[in-house]
């Protein structure tokens, strides 16, 4: 029998039959002794680990992380993966206040008390208004492109993706996972890893775009988000307070234009 | 124009054309000066608190709740919409510990570090074996029940969707939400209100099958779990560890039976 992707596990159903299913299992990312807890499809965890950095404003470029260290789990002594993150300068008392926002992001799902759109995009860097120009036929090879990298969801039909791409379709960065923010944050990873700029990106999304994944993206200055499905209101009014591109229920050579249409070709 | 229902804002398109989106705002949740801040969808919070509250294990019944006072927030002064909980008896040692664990596991959206499935399972009440029975053609009505539920999914194409029903076809509790786990805990937080004993309860959810979601009906000892689609392998070992019966892509008069296939009568 094959070995499944690394991101699947398989397990006998009621009826006897193998099956894989996606695999969700927790890594403890430590970044300079502060640790933080999260769910995970394994596989591609340090460019998961810079995409998350990236998108919780906790680093600006991928260049600030010295070192990258896994430390493979126990599942028998109930130990998670462990990554541990050593950052260029040993974190200051921004680095630190950014961490344990994080933290506190992370624990109410939410926008620390303040969920206006204005609110937040206090903490984002601006966007390149007007660029990139894109024609609307792009948005669906994208969509394809994206599909094309859904591996494990072919295998599992569990999983989420992500795409980073320019505007001539060019790949930059893609991801599948569990969550849907960790899809985005290893595409995110990947293409920042691999040193591009992000300020003229377009990132594709498998799922809805709620605030979260349009935080993350407008958190490394990607100006476009395209949504197979639908944007969130406060997704809507973020993207259109920062002068960002929302696409949503691209399907097909389809799709619907929410805000920032100057970006399209028509 | 009619008014839009709760759970969805207004907004105008890029083509000046008006549309629907589902609302994604900040609650705080504040349990004797504990708080929690959770991004939802509003309306309906009260019935999100309980069920968060007990599929979090932090109360044991929908009766150990004295007082639900909702507090409405103010969108121009960054203030969210504020529920305060007040339990029969003060928080005591345990339930301070089991807040506090809450915080911590959805600040990890984990499994605070021991995240094999009998760790997690030794924090759940027994299931009772092999009740209910339900016919194979219950899964079907059920699915088409949650759909007739889904009215601001007709209306947004945004929102996730749980019900909680007996194995009559007799629906105990629905919710809608941005969020899935608001959903499940909108449905279950309703149906332990209304008094229902879920112990022989199934719920059906509109999306995948993750560890959060099965880990909120265990502890509210639903044992039996339908989803429109994928389970992760965490999902699956969760509920085979407990005896529960998983079915994953019920669509139509479909589904694949994971595991616990002893309730369903052949």
């Amino acid at each position: 029998m094959p070995e499944p992707p690394i991101g699947a596990a398989r397990r006998v159903l009621a009826d006897g039959r193998d099956d894989l299913l996606v695999r969700e299992e927790p890594l403890l990312l430590v970044v300079h002794g502060q640790q933080l807890l999260t769910m995970r499809t394994p596989g591609r965890d340090e460019d998961l680990a810079v995409g998350f950095l990236l998108g919780e404003g906790v680093i600006a470029r991928a260049a600030d992380v010295e070192r990258l260290e896994f430390r493979p789990g126990d599942p028998t002594a109930s130990r998670a993966d462990e990554l541990h993150v050593s950052l260029r300068s040993p974190p200051d008392g921004t680095v630190r206040a950014a961490l344990t926002r994080t933290h506190e992001i992370r624990s109410s799902c939410g926008v620390c008390g303040s969920a206006d759109a204005q609110a937040i995009l206090e903490r984002t860097p601006p966007l390149l208004p007007g660029v990139p120009k894109f024609a609307p036929a792009l948005v669906g090879r994208l969509v394809s492109a994206l599909q094309q990298t859904q591996e494990l969801f072919a295998r599992t039909g569990g999983s989420h993706a992500a795409l980073v791409a320019r505007a001539d379709g060019t790949v930059l960065g893609s991801g599948e996972d569990v969550g849907r923010h960790n899809a985005l944050d290893k595409a995110v990873g990947q293409a920042a890893r691999a040193g591009h700029d992000l300020a003229q990106a377009i990132a594709v999304l498998s799922g809805r775009a709620g605030y979260d994944l349009v935080v993350k993206c407008l958190r490394v200055r990607i100006p476009v988000i395209v949504s197979v499905s639908a944007p969130s209101a406060l997704a809507f009014d973020l993207c259109a307070a920062a002068g960002a591109t929302l696409l949503g229920f691209a399907r097909g050579d389809r799709h619907e234009v929410y805000c920032g249409e100057q970006r399209l070709q028509r």
